[in-house]
C-alpha cells in the first residue's frame, strides 16, 4: 500500500535548519551539524555518486527511508532562487539525488525542469493538489515529502503522513527553523514504533497510529 | 570523584516544562507528558514509597540517575511558593524525594527548612556559592541540578557540569519552557556517550569532553 513519508534532521531544541538561510548556507548557520552524521556513511556517499564511505547502526535505516519512493514533494524555499527565476535549477547540479519526479510547491507556473532522472513539476494549485499528483506519479512506490519545514507542517497537519522519520542530533542550533510549530498532544495521530541508537544521531521512527 | 550532574526530560521540540506552570500544573500545560514514561517504572515508585510497578529499559538508566546522589541544586521557581511565603514547603509533602541537603537558589533568605530526610537551605549568595556549599554537603557523593531550566542553564554555562542526561521524549508541546537557550556550537563541552532506547523515551548521556 502507497505510504506518505517524512523524515528530517533535526536538534535537540528543535531546529530542523540553522538561522540565516543562504545561497552560501541552505541549511542555515551551524544546519550542516545537523547532517554530520549522515555524510561518512557508504550509503550517502553512493547516492551522491561517490565510493567509499562507512557502515554504522545507521545505514540500514537510511537504505530504508531511501528505498521504494516514487515520487517527492517540496516547498519553494527548499527548491531555492528568486521567486520566478527560471534561469534557477536547484541546488542539486546536473543530477539531483531523488531519481524521481519532484512536486515544487510554489506560486509562480514553470514548465517541468528535467535534470538527470529528476523532473521538477511547478504546483501552483497548493498542497493537496501536489499530494494528488505525487501519489499518481509514484505508483505503487511511496510519496516522500522532502521539506522544509513549513511544507512538512502543511502535510503533518492535514494528516496524511503515515511514517515520520526524526533523526535527532545531539546538538543545540539556539535559533533556526523550528521543526514543529504549535501546540499538540497527539503527535499528528502518530505513534512511536522504532528506536535506533547511530553514532551521533539517534533514530525516532512514528507510524500512524 | 565527586561529580555535577544534571538530568530533564525534554520535548522533541525543546521543551523541559509547557506553558502556563502554575500550583495547579506545577510542569505547565502538557509538561506532564514528559514525565509519563517514568510513572509506571518500579524504581520510581518506590522513590515515591510505592510498591509494584514496571521494569524495562528505563529502569537501569534512573536508577543509576538517582544513585550516588549526596546533594542537590534547584531555582526558586522549582521550589515554588510566592517569594518570602515562608509558609510554602514545597510540592513535595512532608517526605520529599531527594533524601539529602537540597540547596535552593532564592534572593529570599529563609531558616532550613527539614522535612523527612530531606534539608532545604536557602542560599541568597548565587550559584556559585550554591555549587561549593552543595559540594561540601555531598562528601564523596555527587551533586545533582535538579533544575529548573533557568537553573541548569546557569550551571551548564559555568561550565561545571560533568553528565548531562537527557530523557528525549517522543511528544510535541508547541510552547512552554525551553531547556536549551542561547546558540551553541560545543553542547556545553559535552559530549553524546550513551543511547538508550526505552519506551516511550530515549536515554542521551552525555560526558565532559
Amino acid at each position: 500500500m502507497q505510504r506518505v513519508r517524512l523524515r528530517t534532521a533535526i536538534s535537540l531544541d528543535g531546529y530542523s535548519a540553522g538561522p540565516g538561510q543562504s545561497l552560501e548556507a541552505p541549511l542555515g548557520v551551524g544546519g550542516m551539524r545537523l547532517h554530520a552524521w549522515v555524510f561518512p556513511l557508504a550509503v550517502f556517499r553512493k547516492m551522491q555518486g561517490m565510493e567509499g564511505g562507512e557502515v554504522d547502526a545507521s545505514t540500514p535505516v537510511l537504505e530504508r527511508a531511501i528505498a521504494n519512493l516514487g515520487a517527492s514533494i517540496m516547498g519553494r524555499h527548499m527548491f531555492g532562487g528568486a521567486p520566478g527565476d527560471e534561469s534557477w535549477q536547484g541546488w542539486w547540479g546536473t543530477e539531483p539525488p531523488f531519481h524521481c519526479p519532484v512536486f515544487v510547491l510554489t506560486h509562480h507556473p514553470r514548465k517541468p525542469l528535467v535534470l538527470g532522472e529528476t523532473t521538477f513539476h511547478f504546483v501552483t494549485d497548493g498542497a493537496e493538489a501536489a499530494l494528488a499528483r505525487a501519489r499518481e506519479a509514484a505508483g505503487p512506490r511511496d510519496v516522500s515529502i522532502a521539506g522544509g519545514a513549513h511544507t512538512a507542517q502543511q502535510y503533518l497537519a492535514m494528516g496524511v503522513v503515515d511514517e515520520l522519520l526524526l533523526h535527532v542530533v545531539p546538538t543545540v542550533l539556539g535559533r533556526g527553523e523550528p521543526f514543529f510549530v504549535g501546540e499538540r498532544d497527539d503527535l499528528y495521530g502518530l505513534r512511536l514504533v522504532e528506536t535506533v541508537a547511530a553514532p551521533n544521531v539517534t533514530h525516532l521512527r512514528f507510524e500512524r497510529r
